[in-house]
């Protein structure tokens, strides 16, 4: 059984304390421009998606709550990296097969992401260190 | 004055222990084909790019000493996303926008990247955290 194939490096998540400097700092410096902002109160994030090239984003997450996953994560490392997502076709399909090959999971049914995507993690501990996220695009 | 305009998210790079058995997982779990592996004694990493898709990839790096810079970044976080590499047209234009915008650069020239790219660091103090790479394609 093999994994899932993935479509493209959909976004790079990254973790900051003012999200409005954030975005600031990458619309100046690398002329992106922001496509979403949302508030997902179940992950405790507000976030800012700007868009690289179509279908690849700087996504930028700053915590509603400091113990949310974004909010440890900046009270142990600091600004940076918190994950990749991927693109896949269908994240259930993509779950199965991992699961199939015994990856740990932190999520093994897909919930709601930014842009009206079906989103999932996969553990860290498999993957080299790396919070990774597959993500089926929502409807246009 | 404007920064560079981003043209795709090149790569992922992760720093990882063992480059073999990293390299095992991405193809048997994500169905990635690796398309280049150097060595960059200069860096001091071994590596093998994966292809995501056409022009965008996971960079796979296992340090060749423990002294280089993915050395230390794995001796102080352990295995994780060491940087981001963003595509760009015109590295040395991309370096001296930012410049010009008074961001600080790990590197003021373009030096030689992986498959022929020509790149050049922005320091992470000044992009949130991010180790973040300038790509400019090499000829194909």
């Amino acid at each position: 059984m093999t994994g899932p194939s993935l479509t493209r490096i959909d976004h790079v998540g990254i973790a900051c304390h003012d999200l409005e400097a954030a975005v600031d700092r990458y619309q100046r410096l690398f002329g992106l421009a922001v496509v979403a902002r949302e508030t997902h109160d179940d992950q405790g994030v507000h976030e800012a998606m700007l868009e690289v090239v179509s279908g690849s984003y700087v996504q930028l997450l700053q915590p509603t709550r400091p113990d949310s996953p974004v909010g440890r994560f900046l009270a142990r490392h600091g600004e940076g990296v918190h994950h990749i997502g991927y693109g896949v076709d269908d994240v259930q399909a993509a779950l199965d097969a991992l699961d199939g090959q015994g990856v740990r999971l932190v999520d093994r049914r897909p919930r709601h992401g930014s842009m009206g995507a079906s989103i999932a993690f996969v553990h860290p501990k498999d993957v080299d260190g790396v919070l990774t996220e597959l993500v089926q695009a929502g409807p246009r």
